[in-house]
């Protein structure tokens, strides 16, 4: 019997790999604090704990509870942009949490810890992003992400454990947060449109990112287990073809036939152009779906008018209010 | 009034930056959880506040009392080999810690943030180390220290934090832990040596590091902030010529007057070679003092023979025990 710990599950692209690795006939079992995520989103038949990876103890039990085969680590706190004003928060969550797991995947000796970094950990290079390059990330969110892929190659050169790491970008699909204000512009504007308020971009909507449809990256996260020749490599992951967040706003108006009205905000300190080769995934994983943007934005907007809009929820730890871009509702500790 | 927050301040290099900082005419305040330090070490004169600077609330607390003008941020748990077992520790301490600082640095707008890095940073780079490379560190201690430096770098960017960020290496000298087993080969010797042990090398011996005496650290890490040509700059500093551990055991057991009685352990994980250039250095803070090895050695002596040998500390928090290198006693949490 195999057994798959995944962290994150009850958030987006973690109940996707949750329900792949069902498929694949894992027994499953979701850690998640619900911080970002929702209880309804974990597949039906997965074992559910509650609480975070940050919490050490918590996590030593349930290696010792489960004997996991497999850790697929999606568990993160993933606003980018908000990264700089949420320095502990950011670090405590996405690279304390992550070594947590590392120690007891070494200590369990698990087969294989299947780590979802960020395109994130690129920061401003030559485009397109290529796993060659070393990376150089340039906000808090992208350090903690590198800090845990390099923390895991450590892990690996002394201890032997396997890894695969992957790099999604601009990820979009049923199950994902609408509700949270500070990332994911597609949900953004989905929920600004159901809310029937104008759609906010930062800057002149000109920056371009490839956004990609789930499937075209959870259905590798789940299936590189039983792919060795993913075994301690990286890989970017999505989509290919950039658009900017402009041309965006007018595919999710379209979708719901409503006519772009668009409030642009200061540019916050973010890259304007990103995207990356995929030929490396294409190479090992096969090439994927590739839904364009259209499609993928209808699935995901008929999933949206059916759970409808959200509420936004407010981020309660803000430890630097300082040049908090325009819209993020401060609330300082 | 320039008022100097030290970290660290009762460690090793952090009691001589505190000491020239005095000399200066700095007022100094010490934080130091004493865990690799002497209240005895930290200068006459300083304000000495006990705690960790993982403590974010102590931290906060700390800021608003005392209106710091410069941080210099040397509290670090510094045992690059042990930090493999040491993760959740290793992060905690030099990652969140950092991040604290460099919060509270954000919200009272101090003047520089001085951090002292590490040669760890590089990996097994190309020789020497020059600034300009790229770091890719490869053990969870030169991770979370390359973390930090690039966390500094983006603070910089999006808030104007000033920063000078020094990578010593190998040093060694007056009011180092000579107990501490883990790190430090100088002091483990003298310590050995003191005791009538054998000394004890990890591998063959023929391994190289440049040691360094502590004044061509400590004087340019304390004055950097009277420099304006090192803000927001990274730079390399320590002894240029490198020897092999073989030889400094020559050196030490000369300088004490016994023979060279070596047990020689497995290897374990380190880089071979290691030394870097100090050019940068040298161009922007003038070219040290460059003591020989055997006159540092014979000024550490002559303190090390006065205080006499220390009963080495066993670390309490091994977090993995498999592969831990012999002679590093195993306690498990």
């Amino acid at each position: 019997m195999i057994t798959s710990l995944i962290t994150g599950g009850a958030g987006f692209i973690g109940s996707h790999v949750a329900k792949h690795c069902m498929d694949m006939g894992h027994k499953v079992v979701v850690l998640d604090d619900l911080s970002g995520g929702f209880e309804d989103h974990i597949p039906e038949g997965a074992i559910f704990e509650k609480g975070s990876v940050a919490d050490a103890a918590l996590v030593q039990q349930l290696f010792s509870k489960y004997q996991f085969t497999y850790v697929y680590h999606l568990a993160a706190y993933a606003a980018e942009g908000l990264s700089h004003f949420i320095r502990n928060f950011n670090y405590t969550n996405n690279l304390i949490g992550s070594v947590n797991l590392i120690n007891e995947s070494v200590k369990h000796k698990i087969k294989c810890f299947v780590f979802t970094s960020s395109i994130a950990v690129y920061g401003k290079g030559q485009l397109p992003m290529t796993e060659e390059m070393t990376p150089i990330p340039e906000d808090p969110y992208g350090v903690s992400k590198y800090a845990v892929e390099l923390d895991l190659k450590a892990a690996h050169e002394m201890f032997g454990l396997n890894y695969v790491v992957f790099r999604p970008h601009n990820v979009y699909g049923e199950n994902q947060n609408i509700g949270d204000k500070y990332r994911n512009v597609i949900g953004i504007f989905m929920n600004q449109i159901m809310q029937g308020k104008q759609l906010t971009i930062f800057g002149d909507g000109t920056q371009t990112r490839a956004f990609s449809y789930i499937d075209d990256v959870a259905i590798p996260i789940a299936k590189c287990v039983d792919v060795e020749a993913s075994y301690n490599e990286t890989f970017n992951i999505g989509a290919d073809k950039p658009y900017t967040v402009n041309e965006l706003a007018e595919v999710v108006c379209a979708e719901f036939g409503v006519t772009p009205n668009i409030n642009y905000l200061s540019a916050r300190n973010e890259v304007l152009h990103a995207y990356s080769s995929h030929a490396k995934a294409h190479k090992v994983f096969g090439a994927g779906l590739n839904l364009s943007l259209k499609d993928g934005i209808a699935k995901m907007a008929s999933w949206a008018r059916r759970v409808g809009a959200r509420q936004s929820q407010e981020f309660g730890n803000i430890e630097i209010t300082e040049k908090l871009p325009d819209g993020w509702q401060v609330i300082t500790k």
